[in-house]
């Protein structure tokens, strides 16, 4: 505490990102990047524009970009808004759009940085109580909802729900905003930005940092009608006008036009994830059904934090959360396939 | 208006940035950018950087880039925040070291972000009125103030004040943060970062976007005492963990490295500006003394925005800002001496 200190600082408790380990020989299943290198032609794109034009401002607007996007899913520019990796615009989202008279609703188990959010904007949240099995049921979201947000798959579970769930509860609370934190959704879920044309409360929020390979460059993106756009808008132009730098729009564009590498790495992780449940399954895991870019596990006699731990001696990290109901879980993000039999083997190994 | 929006969102007047046209001719005076690109060893530096793993997230401490920082100034690297342009940084410091129960001062004329950055935090600002000259009288900076900004050079004035001044403010005021925000200071002023180690409540804001010709990189710092920047450092973990990405770290990494590419740009810039000072005044303009990368400059008998709008129609943008007391300035940054004698040039025909 400092009496330098803005009040709303002292009450702040920060999001813990996921450790950043510098390692060298370290196998990294902890923040769910994406376990192959972006293809090559993105490093062309960006190679290209690593040029004397650094010296100038981006666009304020990512106009290319969000055309970029658009086209990948047939809809209009205007429909997108750009920012500095999916968390800022979550951030955005949060403070123009979430922020109402109304409790925040959102998952008890989710991601970890939506509580941080809610303390930083002074917004009051309420938890609705996933199933036993994880599930998330959008028909007990409370009618005095403020607003709605989950991550579809959730996480860190990897369940996911349906679009005529996400449909029903659009059409049951129309003057609500529901969004949709699609962070993970091209590992196995149905996306909801077909919805977006029939309601205007509903925004999608993606990221080029796990399905597109792209953690390092920090883009994400929403999409939503322009009257839920024009609020993200207003706070990100208050806030810092240029947050996509001029590389990292270079390579997100080539990301959305390369549908075939991304295919080709989508259905390679989505293979091994199989092939990790099945695996974690046989070694008496109980493995939640995934259609995410990890798998959540518990062993029945196995503490989760004291297995961390001896991955961690042998050089795999996992995350590990301290949290009620999931303390002994674990979730492993899908690596490589030659890292996800190292983990089976180093498992196999711990529990002998 | 909406009602999706949040409350907040419907008393922003968001900040307009200088245009970014994408027209290839023209001569762009506008946004205070570098006209000389990056060095050859910046560009080296980030394509070697182009590679796999682009899919990994950057360090969330951008400890390297810090590092490079206070390598340059010769302090510690505790001393050294990184952010998405100075812009997101200021905005972290409105909101997690601006805002008490005292107004936020700062001068009348100056960096037209500030007003929103108070809309958006709800900080009641305070005007310090420029002398008639554009000097700022740090001396009047009131006793009942609960934080002060200032940008040295002043923007768009380019006037600079004292490392004395400033010293005897923090020493006044020493329960009050003070923000310098120092985005030109490379250009002709004396940086206040060796004042840092006496003064706990002095913040130094600075930028790779003009003197280090990365405006398209997107990074920013701020130099001050641990605990200022853990003030910073909570609210930037409550709000996106990783603002800079990979890219733009190696990039200002090198920049900061490469003192001798540094020095030569400031150095033509610095002459350009003499150069184009002398030329204004001979047409008959009174030029504000600057230590920037601009001039801000008015013409007696011309009005500004005309002669904007007709430097426009010659491909030349310059800023004109419909501000009191300088609507009838422009603001003209430095650029090559090309581009500065085209300008010279268009002004000569102009008002003949």
């Amino acid at each position: 505490m400092s009496r330098f200190w803005s009040k709303v600082v002292h009450g702040l408790t920060p999001y813990t990102p996921g450790e950043q380990p510098k390692l060298a020989n370290l196998i990294k299943l902890n923040t769910n990047e994406c376990p192959y290198p972006p293809s090559e032609k993105v490093l062309q794109a960006i190679s290209q524009a690593v040029n004397g034009a650094l010296r100038l401002y981006p666009d304020p607007d990512s106009a290319a970009l969000r055309q970029a996007i658009a086209d990948y899913y047939g809809i209009g520019r205007d429909h997108v808004f750009a920012g500095n990796g999916s968390d800022e615009i979550l951030a955005f989202a949060f403070q123009a759009l979430l922020n109402h008279e109304g409790p925040l609703v959102y998952p008890d188990i989710t991601y970890s940085f939506y509580p941080v959010y809610c303390q930083l904007n002074g917004i009051r949240a309420k938890h609705l109580a996933l199933e036993d099995d994880f599930s998330l049921d959008l028909s007990k979201v409370p009618a005095d909802a403020g607003a709605v947000i989950f991550p579809n798959p959730n996480a860190p579970t990897g369940r996911t729900v349906s679009l005529e769930s996400i449909s029903t509860l659009c059409q049951r609370l129309p003057e609500r905003v529901i969004v949709v934190d699609e962070a993970y959704v091209d590992f196995g879920a149905e996306t909801a930005v077909p919805l977006v044309k029939d309601y205007p409360n509903l925004l999608v929020v993606q990221t080029f940092s796990k399905s597109r390979a792209l953690a390092g460059l920090r883009v994400g993106f929403a999409i939503g009608q322009p009257e839920l756009l024009a609020g993200l808008e207003r706070v990100k132009n208050s806030f810092n006008s240029y947050p996509v730098d001029r590389l990292a729009s270079a390579g997100a564009i080539a990301a959305m036009e390369d549908r075939a590498g991304f295919e080709h790495d989508r259905q390679r992780i989505i293979a091994s994830r199989t092939w990790m449940t099945e695996q974690l399954s046989a070694l008496g895991f109980n493995v939640v059904p995934s259609a995410a870019n990890f798998v959540f596990a518990r062993h029945p006699e196995e503490n989760a934090e004291a297995l961390a731990q001896a991955l961690r001696e042998r050089a795999i990290i996992v995350r590990h959360f301290r949290l009620p109901r999931i303390d002994q879980h674990l979730r492993i993000t899908i690596g490589t396939r030659e890292e996800c039999e190292a983990l089976i083997q180093a498992l196999k190994e711990i529990l002998a």
